[in-house]
């Protein structure tokens, strides 16, 4: 497929975007020629009207669907995607992409500077979520793809979702954000900081050269993402899953060692995350979740005017434990897409396992998916 | 004062402990001869029947209601100790310790180890909170009280709480835990593993000989304040204090720095700790408090047999806010109470200030402290 501002691009490789004419970052910045990473499952249809883009999470990637090619881990969301799945690859074409300032690709800190020679580092500008998604339309487009049949994601996923909803409702049949809220609040702010300055007090971030100097600040990194996951998970899914068992041992040793089987579940969850995540790309990502306040980007401070009228269908998912998105700022979003009389629904979903529920076999979410995605086929057809 | 365990102790000093017997420490390690700090507010009365022990939380020491001498600031409880304030000085004999572990006299592991003429380091026996309360006992017999009016904290201050009532009723009038609980949960342990684990990855911890080799992990030890922080606050407090407001600026800057005040705040937070708080203290104090499991302790796994009957009167108080220690494990705590038919009343303060709330003018909070020591007072004169 050629388009005009775009090299030919095959499914499931390396897309360059923007080479006729740049992207604008919201920080001002003009990228060029950029690569954006994906993958896709199942075959777009003639009328390329089956397409569904999932939108991955802070530390997700395009392997949605396919063996991890770091981990050999399933991809992050097989649970919903494959043949005769809730988005089933025999009806659907899904698009998974990395999003740009991740490491498994795109357009990240970890890729080579063009201008030195050398990785960007703290040299990459600082992205926003709105040009995560600016860069996604670019490769829709380049697919050929006029109309989403769908945009799904949770947690930074879902904030992908309404960014698209915001931008470019005309160019979606239906829209499912998950697990997410219309702004970042002040204790995700105090969360990614303190990840943040964990990755940046390691001696071997060295200023984020650690690439070029052969270093990498692993200590950091897995503090940080130690930190990141007890905030995915609830008190009650923790107390259900550790409680205070103890690791491997009848009685505590009075040490530092892991004692109890939280400890070193948390230390397993840390060293196993720096062999697959780059140290920079946290500290981005991170950084434009915390930018992320769709009334203010897109509504001048006002929610509803965030949002245009449109057809679109729209999904709004929450987990009933996730204390990280409570329920009440998915009501929000409702409340304020009810008030351009969008075609919005909203489930709770019942569940003790978290904001990490979106990754998880939770039949109750999955019968939620495959409940709207048929109701939006059907509805289609009728129309 | 003389006792046959101690040297002569006056109030507001370091007395000298277990100087005849040795104190059996949990771990099987008996110390001898070692060093508690304390302050006192007010004057014991004739019979020694109006001493009130108040019980600090994991970074506060002996310093309850006098001018912190590091850091310059009132008493980390002067809001509510004083003349005329809830704990009465004018009435009551306010004693204040610093736990054993601590960094502020008492023996803990920046004291030095007369075998080696060094600081302890990680050659300090690992302590737990029963710990803490025995040493706190010695010096209350040291100052030649029998029976205390009330012993009264929160946080790791009603663990204290909990101990005294577990292990010695008969020496209690009155006590009363606040935002605590019986056991520390799998994900109190959760935060306390993410601080331990920055501290330890921070290279001038040293292995924790870092004050031999005249360093200190100051990054590390801030990214854990910072962690812990942001787990005693409410999402409700957070977002009521910070938002998502920026600090002396009037739009982000699409960097690193502290674009937003709760990140200024959190690095305020991190930086000021550093100054006032030992490391190594931090290792040993949040390792007492995961092994905080009273049931397990002192009754064989059953919460209400760690209870003797006793005429204790006690109140426990809970905040509505606190997601760290919730209502519902005080009710827990009740509950266990009520089946030893123990003389337990129980107040949830309504108050979106979290777990800190304790710290913080709540005048609900006032209120339930000042009705709980008047109404034993009132009591006891009748019987």
């Amino acid at each position: 497929m050629v388009g005009p501002n775009y090299r030919e691009v095959e499914v499931g490789e390396i897309a360059t975007l923007a080479v006729e004419r740049p992207l604008r970052l919201d920080c001002g910045v003009e990228i060029r020629s950029f690569p954006l990473a994906f993958q896709t499952y199942g075959t777009l249809n003639a009328d390329k009207s089956n397409a569904i883009l999932v939108c991955h999470g802070l530390t997700g990637d395009q392997y949605a669907a396919s063996q991890h090619p770091v981990t050999g881990k399933p991809g992050w969301w097989e649970v919903l995607i494959g043949p005769g799945k809730v988005m089933d690859t025999e009806r659907y074409f899904v698009i998974a992409t990395n999003v740009i300032g991740g490491c498994m690709g795109s357009f990240g800190p970890k890729e080579i500077n063009p201008a030195t020679g050398k990785a960007y580092g703290l040299d990459f500008p600082v992205i926003t979520v709105g040009d995560m998604v600016k860069a996604q339309a670019l490769l829709v487009e380049a697919l050929g793809i006029s109309k989403l049949f769908s945009v799904i994601g949770g947690s930074m996923g879902g904030m992908q979702v309404l960014e698209w909803l915001a931008r470019y409702p005309e160019r979606l049949c239906s829209a499912m954000p998950i697990a997410a809220a219309a702004r970042y609040s002040a204790q995700n702010i105090a969360f990614d900081e303190i990840g943040r300055q964990a990755i940046m007090a390691d001696p071997d971030w060295r200023d984020g050269m650690y690439l070029e100097q052969k270093a990498f600040p692993s200590r950091g990194l897995a503090v940080a993402r130690m930190t990141a996951h007890v905030t995915y998970l609830s008190e009650e899914a923790l107390h259900r899953k550790f409680g205070r068992e103890l690791q491997d041992k009848e009685q505590v040793t009075y040490g530092f060692g892991a004692d109890f089987r939280i400890e070193s579940y948390l230390r397993h969850q840390g060293a196993a995350f720096v062999e697959r995540f780059d140290a920079n790309s946290y500290l981005y990502i991170t950084r434009a979740m915390d930018y992320f306040d769709i009334a203010q980007t897109h509504g001048g401070g006002n929610l509803s005017r965030a949002f245009k009228p449109s057809d679109t269908q729209i999904c709004v998912v929450s987990f009933s434990s996730d204390w990280l998105f409570p329920t009440r700022q998915s009501q929000e979003l409702v409340r304020a897409l009810n008030a351009v009389a969008a075609n919005v629904s909203f489930v709770e979903v019942n569940t003790d396992k978290g904001h990490d529920a979106f990754l998880l076999d939770v039949p109750e979410f999955f019968a939620t998916v495959r409940g709207f995605l048929e109701g939006v086929t059907r509805k289609r057809r009728v129309a």
